[in-house]
């Protein structure tokens, strides 16, 4: 089924971006709109409007106002914009211009910059601005180079990368997650008019399809987040399943998932690095922690699997990825996701040239994880009071921003999301085509 | 649908290697036993059994016998040899012994080494002795870097390249190819059971399912062979075909077989390289091209299909791979496929990284390019006599050792048959998923 989105390459004409009765328009309305009024820290002069139209032009002059801090107006001539970048103070503006990629994220954070309208339109069309138009910018190969530091996930490091965000607490993450599962990773949306909820129970079906799982098959998991996915592998289709994770918060949460359910005795859940994992598996399964291995560590991710792989096994790897080799966003890699970093193909293949292990199928699922940050973002701004109560104003303003601004990364092609397939490469008991994937149930 | 092929796992075992009633077990006769009788070229002496020993040893010592010039018998103690292995001189033994892979296929074209037996069962264990179990060993390190040449496919070099090998002669190929499509590339067998002929036109119908042909669709096709694949995209699917390939003979047949099917208005058949190609189209497919192209090119390459695809266009590349970059096998590259290179995965990726393109879907159909292999194979045995009137013994010895060497290449997880589906990186009109590619006809 091929659904009608011409409208998603035309971000900047929020009518069009609607199809069917599912769209990636922004359906959430910022909590208030942002004050108008102008701010005192001095009048504007022609210096500041020439910056101004410049960064218009640096983001591939979008059909956008921008409102300086005394309140005057700066646009392409556009009369009804998507949205309205109003600019708190003049330094602000020029951090904006100097580097978009590094300021952005905290300017918004801090409120200096606010937006009002189409935030995520507003993203697509920046990333669209910035990177399909003007690669070869002297803005854009210094965004390549300054700002990012160099990865290497150690234990200890990997450990506190994970803290950091998964251990900011599950009360939060249940706020806008799926209820069923807890699954903070990108949904399977065959018919695009699913619920956030069918939609990540069919990503586990999809996946438990490319794995053919069958009763008695002894499963690791790499990276299990909440453990649902665990807990469904062994209730649908009779397996066993070893579950690693280093955030002690998911962990304990996926435990007394496991015990309440009376899933303990199939489920195992362990607090370790995916480096330690132990034991013989028919499967490897590993959905959303790649993005936090870093490419260093591939050939021993490959080792871990080749270790612990039985003869006639067979694994999927299902991570955020690239369609080249680019430096993680500076602001995201800061402040949300420290030490993560999406690979391009080419770079996963790290991880299989090394250990003797064949590919065997991918899938790059992209536009699904627009339609799941879509759904995130939906939940996340109707329990925005809740999560300010919970945390602050600039936590809500940095994950709006962060949750907006990963949808556009998916809708403008920055992002990719694959899933792959392996097996050993002298096994030849593989499957003979891909059908079995898309046979009807039962 | 899995199909139990844990035989192909035990290629030592002839007996177990067959399940339903298509297997990979060698089904040729091989023309005339070889002569047992000894030749005159002087006793053996206990250096050259110790030295057929060590080759035994080096190939991972396989079911097999040896023989050498003297009648005497070499063998790992087995009572019922798979394959019995002829040396007729000594020099024969000391070149195989030293560099297997360049001199296995001249000695075995020139008749200094001969096998009575089931010669695809006989490579296939020694690839996987070779490569499988002794990838550290001296001689691989050797095979690795000695006697492979720098493969750099200009234009006239690719021209020349592409005259050696598919200029031989249609009748030729007309003798062990599919009749329909003269297809001579990996077929698709979703159903194992099935004939070449059906195989041949499973995958043109895969490939086009892929590519959501559509009625007035501009296509333009990389390599075209003998054309037949134009052909019946035109004719079922209603499109239009413009048809790139450098090989003349090929051209005038394709060109003839259009006339006579009345389809010269649907499809236009350009004797010109791939970097020539010009206009705009819809599609881009290319199967079985990217072998010949070498891996510097692939931005090239890339290129052409950035210049060519419409907005909404969307691709297929259909090339043998490999799990890691490797060079080619010496003797097939220098006698067999001059220029030829079947790229890594991530060496693939050179195509698209550079170039804005977004790979949508991989399918990696190893076994499939096996059965292809078996069922040539089977028919080039059937007309030996009359390739031999052809051409002469050597070429029938050449060609045999050829096809029985991909099958093996194939089922020990030497080679591998990539599918590649792309798109433009922000052409957000792509398929929810792939089950078109399974749903039933009609």
């Amino acid at each position: 089924m091929k659904v009608r989105q011409q409208s998603l390459n035309t971000a900047h004409n929020r009518d069009s971006r609607a199809y069917i009765n599912n769209s990636f328009q922004a359906q959430h309305a910022v909590g208030s709109a942002p004050d108008s009024r102008p701010t005192s820290v001095g009048k504007t002069n022609s210096v500041d409007h020439l910056t101004a139209h410049k960064l218009l032009q640096i983001i591939g002059q979008p059909a956008i106002h921008l409102v300086l801090w005394d309140g005057s107006l700066v646009s392409t001539g556009v009369d009804k914009p998507f949205a309205t970048l109003y600019f708190r103070d003049r330094a602000a503006l020029y951090l904006l211009v100097l580097h978009p990629e590094l300021h952005w994220g905290d300017l918004y954070t801090d409120g200096r910059v606010e937006v009002d309208g189409d935030l995520v339109g507003l993203l697509d069309a920046v990333y669209r601005g910035l990177y399909q138009q003007g690669n070869q910018g002297w803005l854009n190969r210094l965004n390549e180079t300054v700002g990012h530091r160099k990865i290497r996930n150690t234990f200890r490091r990997a450990a506190d990368n994970i803290h950091h965000h998964y251990d900011i607490g599950n009360d939060f993450y249940r706020l806008w997650l799926d209820e069923a599962a807890m699954q903070y990773t990108c949904a399977y949306y065959p018919d695009p008019a699913m619920t956030l909820e069918e939609a990540q129970l069919a990503k586990i079906s999809h996946v438990s399809r490319k794995l053919q799982l069958k009763p008695g098959d002894r499963v690791v998991e790499a990276g299990c987040g909440w453990g649902g996915f665990a807990l469904h592998m062994a209730k649908t289709h009779g397996v066993t399943v070893k579950a690693y994770n280093i955030s002690h918060e998911q962990v304990s949460y996926a435990r007394e998932k496991a015990r309440t359910e009376g899933l303990s005795h199939l489920v195992e859940y362990v607090l370790d690095d995916y480096r330690n994992i132990s034991g013989e598996f028919d499967v490897f399964v590993s959905v959303g922690m790649l993005e936090h291995v870093g490419t260093e560590y591939y050939p021993a991710l490959g080792q871990v699997i080749n270790r612990c792989l039985a003869a006639g096994g067979r694994g999927l790897i299902h991570s955020i990825g690239r369609n080249r080799p680019r430096p993680m966003n500076t602001w995201i890699e800061r402040r949300i996701f420290p030490g993560a970093y999406p690979p391009a193909l080419g770079e996963m293949m790290g991880i299989f040239e090394t250990n003797k292990l064949s590919v065997l199928d991918i899938e790059n699922l992209r536009l699904h994880y627009a339609l799941t940050l879509r759904d995130w973002l939906q939940r996340f701004e109707q329990n925005a009071d809740r999560v300010e109560e919970m945390m602050d104003e600039r936590f809500v303003r940095a994950w709006r921003l962060y949750l907006s601004g990963s949808q556009a990364a998916f809708t403008s092609g920055q992002l990719q999301l694959f899933q792959l397939v392996f097996a050993r490469e002298d096994d030849n008991d593989i499957p003979w085509s891909r059908a079995h994937q898309y046979a009807p149930p039962g």
